[in-house]
């Protein structure tokens, strides 16, 4: 073991359920759990959720289609409870009983919560992944419904993303393995950000695609002169922030490559959608009236649940 | 601006209050948020506890001399009431507006929650140190209190971390500035590490010394053999726990280098004390009966209390 970059594989699918048909047509796409060692384990508990591979329950998650998740928890569970009442479709209680997270399902949809950071991502995405391969759900989709930071975007605005940059402007998301750096893909389906992309247009709310810069903090990580600490200019952040806009950046958040790299390894699509909460090139604060937020934080959740809707009728 | 890695300053003291005093004796030691913007905004509204600067309450926060933290929200309302219990100090309310963190206040003790991994973390303390620096508080130390995974260690064992590592197993925090490595001291103070370490034996809790492993994950960046992803066998995974152990190292969680990193800079004591829930060198899995899950996660805090009161009476 020594310290070095090595470039991890994005999809190691000789371990997980074949996918596909032997005379080639497509099958149904199984949600992939990789790691070999699983197939060995009598037991799992999904700890930062409470819930064990051999409870009776772990095959209600077959027909999951999609997985929203996004930071905040209480956000998710009005979410969860929105979509329950516009759909008509039951909302279960809170399937997670540790306090780490929150997961509802209605009907083939599940609403998670995943903390903020790719690290606090990383645990929920490995649960949920691990929890969907146990129940054989297939041809899932992951969105990730975010607020953000714009980059010459209004506030309000929509960004759905069609790829996403690491702090070094890498389409990588960086892991720490066995004393080495794996640095791995963390690319986007293009097709679901299309369809998300369309979906807002259709309805009218204010949408743009663009690249998303995954930031590590809040503050200097996103080159905002607020944080408690803080070694450049603001010359040094506006020529930050245009260099962003070169690079086709609308968008800061802090999951973006993380998200990518993992769905990306579980085979499953994945799309992420933030409202932009304020123009960085305007400020750093989130000084937005109460009911603006309120307006905002749905637009994503409303361009969503349409998009659900219409997979829904499909199925 | 180019790629590259650069040595951040750990304590830039310039922009920051003074601390000490001009013949030399040690005055009061001043939270120091060092962003020399911060001066020239006459506003600032700590957006993920929802706390605005100008807000009659800040000075509230003068009296300030402990700090506890620890990733679950649960948790440290229920660390807080029961602190307000056994004291008989009164406890605030929730003073966080968000549903990002909780946080309350008993007397000279603040207890706020900050997530999983250092990028939640890391909102946490740049939001915390502004609010003390804001509200003149002196002399504050900060102590994580969380749970961990035990390198050699029986579950239920405290560990009081006297320093820090990364997946690299630097002594160094790594942020992404200005789409460079920034690469900062991870140190914790030896004092009050011996502190707490002295508390626990004083109690007859079971308590060890080392050095904590910061990873990224859950999973990959701790050698588990149960993520949904595992490209490493189990002889790596034992190989990578052995170097851990001669590296000094008793446990493994996910923040113990940005917590050193940000309140060094920050300018005030900083300590880590974790129960172990489980000995990796035995398993993956966290499977402890829930009796003593409750029994071990309040260890660490009786320690913790333990110091506090005493630094109470000598206040």
């Amino acid at each position: 073991m020594s310290n070095g970059v090595v470039n991890g594989t994005t999809n190691g699918h000789t371990n997980g359920t074949t996918n596909g048909t032997a005379n080639g047509t497509a099958g149904p796409q199984y949600v992939q759990a990789t790691n070999p060692h699983l197939k060995t384990q009598a037991e799992d508990f999904l700890y930062h959720f409470g819930i064990s591979k051999t409870s009776g329950d772990i095959k209600s998650f077959k027909d999951i289609k999609i997985v929203c998740c996004g930071g905040s928890a209480g956000r998710f569970e009005m979410y969860a409870k929105q979509f329950g009442k516009d759909s008509g479709i039951p909302v279960s209680k809170n399937l997670s009983s540790s306090d780490r997270f929150v997961m509802y399902k209605t009907g083939p949809v599940l609403w998670v919560n995943h903390g903020m950071g790719v690290p606090s991502m990383s645990i929920m995405l490995n649960e949920v992944i691990k929890l969907l391969h146990y129940a054989e759900a297939s041809d899932v989709s992951f969105i990730r419904i975010g607020t953000s930071g714009g980059v010459g975007v209004a506030p309000g605005t929509v960004v759905v993303s069609n790829g996403t940059l690491n702090g070094l402007f890498e389409e990588k998301h960086t892991q720490y393995i066995r004393r080495q750096v794996v640095k791995r893909d963390a690319v986007l389906d293009q097709s679901l950000a299309k369809e998300l992309y369309d979906t807002g247009l259709r309805l009218g709310i204010p949408v743009e695609n663009g690249m998303t810069l995954c930031a590590d903090d809040f503050y200097e990580g996103q080159m905002r002169l607020d944080g408690a600490f803080c070694e450049y200019t603001a010359e040094d952040k506006f020529e930050f922030l245009k260099l962003l806009k070169e690079h086709g950046v609308r968008n800061i958040e802090m999951e973006a490559t993380g998200f990518a790299s993992f769905t990306k390894r579980a085979n499953v699509k994945a799309g992420i959608i933030c409202v932009a909460l304020l123009n960085r090139l305007n400020g750093d604060q989130v000084t937005i009236p109460h009911d603006d937020y309120i307006k905002f934080e749905f637009r994503p959740f409303n361009i969503v649940c349409a998009f659900i809707q219409a997979k829904i009728a499909s199925l």
